[in-house]
């Protein structure tokens, strides 16, 4: 266990905002929760709500200095990008149609950006944030969160050393359960109307994150997919179920099922990788084990701080090997990440770090895109950047 | 635990011959265990081998009268058909290529057929196959042996109870691991030869296994397919890896996934049918188990013989619940349910029985015909029967 | 797979009686199947009850010739022992209280005994028979049927291998769940008499399993014992519930948990076996797999069949990896043991084998003796041979 | 997911110092973590080490201001209650033997004590200590995390709300395997020397924990125990297995094994409950479900914020079912519920909190002792205020 070394000006708490989050929010507190995990960050300012009352009651519930709640993010990147303390960094976490506007506000001013995912609702907008992330000097960061778990990190880089051999099959998938019926809630609301999150559903909200990982842990992307939507639920204008066929460019194949009326599964995320000299399996709600077999010997449990673990993976874990972390530990890990890239590159560093960028982002879009386009059309192939 | 009831002439042992199954082969032993396990048969005749020494060798092995091994099935059937005792059921445990000719030879000299899966190695000699079988009085029964599960019979109940609502998603895979890399073994030889297994290498092999589970649950078929088959190893001349989207008739879609190539996957079939009032999952490798959550309630353990198992599932059992019950029984579920038939159907009488029949083995052959057709038009939809 | 080869004189068909096990009896249906799996034997005669009308209807049912079929087993020992071709084994599945004056009968007759555990109701019972055994030519095998689990086979040769270092301590524990509450039924009403079952009630019907497996897999035997009994139902007379703190005579320390009121528990046998150089983990609900830890490595999954398993414990296995075989082919393997067993001994030679015998009956009587007067010493430690 | 509140008097951070928890300690950074998720915490004085110059490398490390940096806790404990701004509680994380020492000095003077376990290393300094809290007015809180879990704290209310019906058995293990070999590094060195860790080795270290947990969920602790202890590792001065049978004032029954020796087991804490109605069984490292069995009926998987949750527990889940929270949540909830405590304390109101304290605290130490007493008398019976 490290001590949390805030007297080193490279460790010392960035000041951060926050877009969206407000009261009734799911993700917003997550991403709270995970930038207080390693005091690394300082929350100082807020426009967490896009309704002035409850942006304010939330700003003061967070204990927010009067004059940092503010009723809009344009207000907030304007003010605190003049403020000598203002804010180095601005959580985004609003509904998915928000983001580019938002990001582009405070990038254009500097200030570092880390968003939640989907990057954007329209591949149009994502392109043109991919633009503006690339014309800023700041950095942009977006929370593919479940790439930050330890075990994740660990599949990664046995691919990359090669354990696997050649990529041939890799099998991703990302069934919950929620919206099986119908639901009338913040989150059911914006999540199903096509307009705050997308053309895609499930594959916007939850197959980006089984796409991102499948990249993530194998290193490649796919090229082309095959996809059949569908909205089981009647009245559903985005899709609740998606089964997609991917052909990676390496000439790995694979296949991602994405739903969410699939009763019995919380939050199942799960992902095989097959190769020519072993295959691995992580399971998202038991994350702290990777089952990894080389080809021809016993089944081996490698656990998350414990034996078979690389040493390279110690810094994203907090605790001994049988206490389990979860979710929050594992997105507190993009936070800490890219708080040492922020800092660094304050100091006019640049260094590696796995958190996703802009770059996974438009991918992720792209993959949402190519998708209603196959469905479209009878799930006929279609390239992901066509 | 019932008595095995000998002295009724309903339950007396059927005498039973062998095609295939010699020294070597592998399901001929596993047919012989299963047909062994209640009592209902008595194995009398044998045409063990397409080798005659080894199928003289092999007879004699099992302790066979010396004039009821032949050097053929053909031989068999002729005088078998003519002997007052002669076999009142044949077992075909052949390669597929064989299934036809020898089914045939049997049905039409009126003994009933109890044939491995698949069908036939061809979409013609299934078609033959079901004609003949039509035109025969004797029966025929396929050992889509999965069905003969205890707590899959117990899944196929609770979808047609609509404990599950209307379906919705079918998941079904079945990934091996034995093929990861070049094999030359009897086994493995005549599997990956066209000429012997069909076109269909792991879709014939084991996909037609995992298609056959999720029509049995269901209770419904698949209409179209679109299926990207793969070859990994190199030479390899059918494929080892499929990639199938379906669309069932009632409007359910589904995946399904078989491999050869999975490094960690013994036998792993799996399946996970969802509705919109319900889930249920189920693990061939831990089959005593069956999973079931109730949209909106815990998910909840069906175990084999114990609480939430329906009476209706009791005969598919011989021993309590926690005394694992494995796949040699439940193969041998199918031994006895035929037998049942069998005994009534000489009585006269015809009873419902779940044990796969001819329509069940035509369906597969469509569903590998299928798939080649569509993984040769870039995995387009096909229809099963087109 | 092998062929079951029964044209050698050295393996063809055993004729099997059985004492027991008629109608509605439940462990001599297991031992029937169990005897048929490997086609080692064929069941000729049977005093299957002690009530002559229902040992006459199960006879028939069973198909046995009416001479054949005995009203007890005195007549049915004298009888057959005279035979030109009488049993040359008999099966003896009764309530405990049973087995001596059974199995005596036929020791002294030169017929070999296959006995159910535990091997009497007093330990004054098991000396004699003891003794017995050991002034007859005739073999003397008790099911203690969890040794045949391959995996158990398995663990108990790493140990012996030294893979686990030196064995510091043995966690073994068999919960049940069916007399929660009082039952009435054949199964239930004689293992809770003392008169039939004897003065262990949880204690003998599976306490002597779980300590005769840790006993087989360790090759230890303790020395003294510590236990605390429980009754837990009213009026019941005999222990539903046992702890008992064991000392091995190697040093090696353990505990032993026997439970029949331990709601979710089916039959949930596990043991757990650390050394100073590893660990290993068996459950047998789900037999075939074996978790093994060499100390500072990762866990690794040793399955029936697959990587990791030895070679030696190939023949007792019927099918490949991935295929679950469960409690009867377990049993199984015991009865094909002993029939190698048998045939080698009435070839004049002596071949080692892993089924339990005469000592280790003996043995599990003594624990029971032990546990029940160190439980009214208010679990004082007693010498199990004390 | 709540907003944190820290506008309203009641909910703003309170003001933490930390005794021990430097550099190399692990426990420290866990409480700091653990005191940072919820923010109702703010860290701002410690005596960090009992070396004067690691105090002060981790106190600026940790960015405390400097004059907040102690070298000892006396002094930290003086100056604090005398600032206006001192501290209002503070945790301890030394080695066992400072904890008296220490919390004596704050509890004397107002400051609430938010203390790790053990409560001591000698069951005298538990007597005193508990005079002291008694005399305190400030409030005493032990960190016996694992109650912290919300599947514990389900559990918990189920056995209370009679779900289980009289409960009969408890089981509960907690082995790890760290110490299997013999250590040599800050962590092993103290809990290995009685003269820092107690009497008690394993027992101490997790064997109260694993006892904690019995009697929490259970609401019932024991009246007597019988305990066999071993050293296994050469030359350790203390327990580093032992195999307790327990004797609950309620008349139920149980066994502890806590162990330092078990290869393979991480910090595998498991607990099972039986009464007449029902059962249970949680596993620390996988702590999101609670399998609960009806007697009768399927057992059940509750999930942490799913279906079958009780509503009482929801406070004490941060994220939605399916995205697993871990251990530091589980220790994040006393800090929270500690935290509640103090608030309405200072407010001059008491309320209810599920979080130990000293009384929890002296059954622990009480625990030890007895262990050791028994097994000094081989085992005998001892009580446990004894």
């Amino acid at each position: 266990m490290a001590i949390e070394g805030k007297d080193n000006p490279q460790t010392r708490p960035i000041r951060l905002g926050m877009v969206g989050g407000g009261k009734d929010a799911f993700i917003g507190a997550v991403h709270r929760i995970a930038s207080r995990i390693d005091g690394r960050y300082e929350l100082v300012a807020g426009a967490l709500s896009s309704t002035p009352a409850k942006a304010e009651e939330s700003g003061r519930a967070l204990g927010l200095d009067e004059d940092r709640i503010y009723a809009d993010f344009e207000a907030m990147a304007k003010r605190e990008a003049r403020l000598k303390n203002g804010i180095e960094a601005v959580a985004i976490v609003t509904p998915n149609h928000v983001h580019y506007p938002a990001a582009k506000a405070f990038l254009k001013r500097g200030i570092h950006v880390i968003c939640d995912k989907p990057l954007t609702s329209t591949l149009a907008d994502a392109r043109k944030l991919a633009k503006a992330a690339d014309n800023s000097d700041a950095l942009f960061f977006l929370t593919h969160n479940y790439t930050g778990y330890p075990m994740v990190r660990q599949a990664r880089e046995m691919v990359h050393n090669g354990d696997l051999g050649t990529i041939r099959v890799v099998q991703v998938e990302y069934p919950q359960d929620w919206l099986t019926v119908e639901q009338s809630n913040k989150q059911a609301d914006w999540r199903t109307d096509p307009a705050r999150s997308g053309a895609g559903g499930s594959t916007g909200d939850i197959g980006t994150h089984a796409y991102n990982l499948a990249c993530f842990i194998t290193g490649q992307s796919a090229e082309s997919l095959a996809a059949d939507l569908q909205s089981f639920v009647p009245g559903r204008q985005v899709d609740d179920n998606g089964h997609v066929m991917l052909r990676y460019a390496s000439g790995a194949r694979g296949m991602l099922w994405c739903s969410q009326v699939a009763p019995g599964n919380e939050n199942n995320l799960k992902i095989r990788v097959y190769g020519d000299k072993g295959g691995l399996e992580w399971h998202q709600e038991n994350p702290n084990y990777l089952h990894v077999t080389p080809f021809g010997e016993p089944k081996r449990i490698v656990t998350r701080g414990g034996a078979g673990m690389s040493d390279s993976i110690a810094p994203a874990t907090r605790i001994p090997p049988g206490h389990p972390e979860g979710y929050l530990e594992g997105f507190a890990n993009l936070y800490k990440d890219a708080a040492d890239v922020i800092r660094a590159h304050q100091a006019g560093k640049e260094i590696a770090s796995l958190v996703p960028g802009i770059s996974d982002g438009l991918a992720g879009v792209q993959f949402v895109d190519a998708c209603v386009r196959s469905s479209a059309r009878n799930a006929a192939w279609v390239k992901l950047n066509g």
